[in-house]
C-alpha cells in the first residue's frame, strides 16, 4: 500500500460513547485519506477506529499481544499474532509514519513515548499530558488536535514530512 | 481477511530460474486458494512468492528484519517493520497456520525449526532435510511436495485442520 | 540470585553533576539492599547507577538495545546484547521486580508506562510527572521519593510486597 | 564478566543419565574455562549444564521464553524473564560468543540455524545433522566435538576467533 500508515493507540477496554465516536470517526479519517490503520487489534479505541476505517473503505492492521488471530477484533483485515505481550507496543508504533493517541491508560503512554523515541510524530486527541517538575513541558511533544479530522489531517501531514526527511 | 495465512519462507539471495518460477507457483497458488501470502518481506523467495501471489489477485504481508517500509519488495501490500532483525523469523512463523519452505539457507532453517517448536506445519519443496546420528529422521516432521502447486494444497489442508484442532 | 531485581532506568546521556551522583547513590543503595540492578546497559544514568552498584559490591545486569556486548558501559558485569532496538525497553522491565526511575527522557518514559501496565511498581526521583486534561493525575502511579536512599528501600519494600502478591 | 559467553542449547525435557552427565560436564567445562554460561534457564538440558557450571565455580544466566523468573531451574544465577515464548531463542544465541548444541527437539535446531544465520559458531555434541537433497550437507556448518571436554575447548576457541574477527 503506498499511502502512509497511521497507528491509531488507545485504551483496549469498553468506551463512553463519546470516545467510541472520536475513534470511529478517526479511523474513518484515516481510511478516506488513503492511509492504512495500523493498532493494536484488540477492544476499545482499537475495534471501534477499525470499524470507522471499514466505514470509509479503509484497510486495517492488528499487531496482536497474544498468539491467536482470533484475539483481533472483527474490523481487522490483517491480523499480526505476535506472542510479544505488550513488547508488541514497540512494534504497533514502529510499523507507523505517525501516531493518533486517543485517551487511554498506560499502554497507550508508552506507545506516546516509545513513538516519540523513534522520532515518529503523535498526535494526541483527550490523551496523555507529560510534565516535569510540577507542569507541562515547555514545549509539548504531542501535536494537539480538538476533534477527529483535524488530527488525522495533522497525522497525514507530519507522515509525510516525516518520510520526506529521511 | 478469513482465509488462512500461508508463510512462505526460502532464501533472500537471487534465485536460480527454476527455484523463481516455483516461488512464483507457489505464490500464486496461495493467492488462488483465497489465503494470505506472509513472508519476511525480502527479496529471492520472498519476492518470487510475492510476485506470484499479485498475479494470482491475492493479498501479501512482509514481516520486516528492519526499521524501514522501503526495504519490502515492491509486491509486498502490507509491510511490517519490526526492527526485531533476525528474532523476527520467530514472527512470520507465528503468524501463519501453515508453512512453505522453498529451498533456502539457515534463516529458512530457522524458520522450519520454529513453526516445527510452534506445532505449525510445514511443507517443503527441495530444502532442509533433518537427521540425526547419521541418517534421516525416522519421520519427517516436514511434509514433503513434488511441486508447488501441491505443496500449497498440502499446507492449506494442513492449516484448515491445525486451526480446527484447537 | 535471591535479592529482588531493582531496574534502574534515566537517560543516556552525558549528566548533569548532581544527577550523577544520585544514580551513583541509586546503584549504591540498590547493592547494599542485596538486590540486582537491572538496566539498559548503556551510558548517563545506567553508568553511574551501574558504578555506584560496583561501589557497593553488587552485581549488574544491562540488557542492551544492540547486537554488540561492547555497547555496554564498563560496570555491567552481565551484558545482554538484544538487538531488538528499544522493543528492549520491555524487557528490561519484565526483568525488575521494582523500578527506579530518574529524570530522563522519552524512553524513560516509555519503561514507566511500560513497567505500570504489567503492574510493576515504579519510584521515580527528579523524573515525569503524568496528567490528564491539563493537571496531573488525581492519584500518581508512580511513587514519588526525595532521596537516593529512600527510593531505594520503597522500591525494595514495593518489590517484595508485589512478590508476595503473586 | 570478561570471560567469554557460551549458551549451551539442548532438549528441555527430562534426560537420559547418559546426556545428563554430558550436560553437566559441558557446563563444569565452561565455567572452568572461565566463560559465562548462557542458556535458556529451563529443565534438561539447561538444568543440567548449570548445575555442572556451579560445581565448577561458574556464573549462569538463563533468558526465559516466559515472565516469571521462577520459572527459571534452581542453578541459574541471573534469570531474564522476556515473555517473549520461543521468540526467545534469538536472544539465547545472540548473548553468546559461540554455542554448544546437546542433542535437542525443535527449538534447539532453531538455536543452531539462528546461531549460523547470524555467523555465531556452534559446536554439537550428538545433535542434528544438515541435510540437502537426501545427504548430509558438503560441508557441516556444526563443528562435530566427540566429548564435553573437547566441544568446549572449540567453543572457547572459535568465540575467541570470531571476536577478533570484528
Amino acid at each position: 500500500m503506498t499511502g502512509p500508515y497511521i497507528a491509531v493507540v488507545g485504551g483496549g477496554d469498553r468506551l463512553p460513547a463519546a470516545q467510541r465516536r472520536s475513534a470511529e470517526a478517526v479511523g474513518r479519517a484515516v481510511a478516506e485519506a488513503g492511509a492504512v490503520l495500523v493498532c493494536g487489534g484488540l477492544g476499545g479505541v482499537m475495534e471501534a477506529a477499525c470499524r470507522g476505517a471499514h466505514a470509509g473503505g479503509g484497510l486495517t492492521v492488528g499487531i496482536l499481544p497474544g498468539r491467536e488471530r482470533g484475539e483481533a477484533n472483527p474490523h481487522v483485515d490483517v491480523a499480526i499474532p505476535t506472542g510479544l505481550g505488550e513488547a508488541r507496543n514497540a512494534l504497533v508504533v514502529r510499523c507507523a509514519d505517525a501516531v493518533v493517541a486517543l485517551a487511554g491508560e498506560f499502554g497507550t503512554l508508552s506507545e506516546i513515548a516509545l513513538a516519540l523515541q523513534a522520532g515518529i510524530p503523535v498526535v494526541g486527541l483527550d490523551t496523555w499530558e507529560l510534565g516535569r517538575g510540577g507542569g507541562p513541558l515547555p514545549v509539548d511533544p504531542v501535536v494537539r488536535a480538538g476533534d477527529p479530522a483535524r488530527a488525522v489531517a495533522l497525522a497525514v501531514e507530519l507522515a509525510r514530512t516525516a518520510r520526506a526527511a529521511r
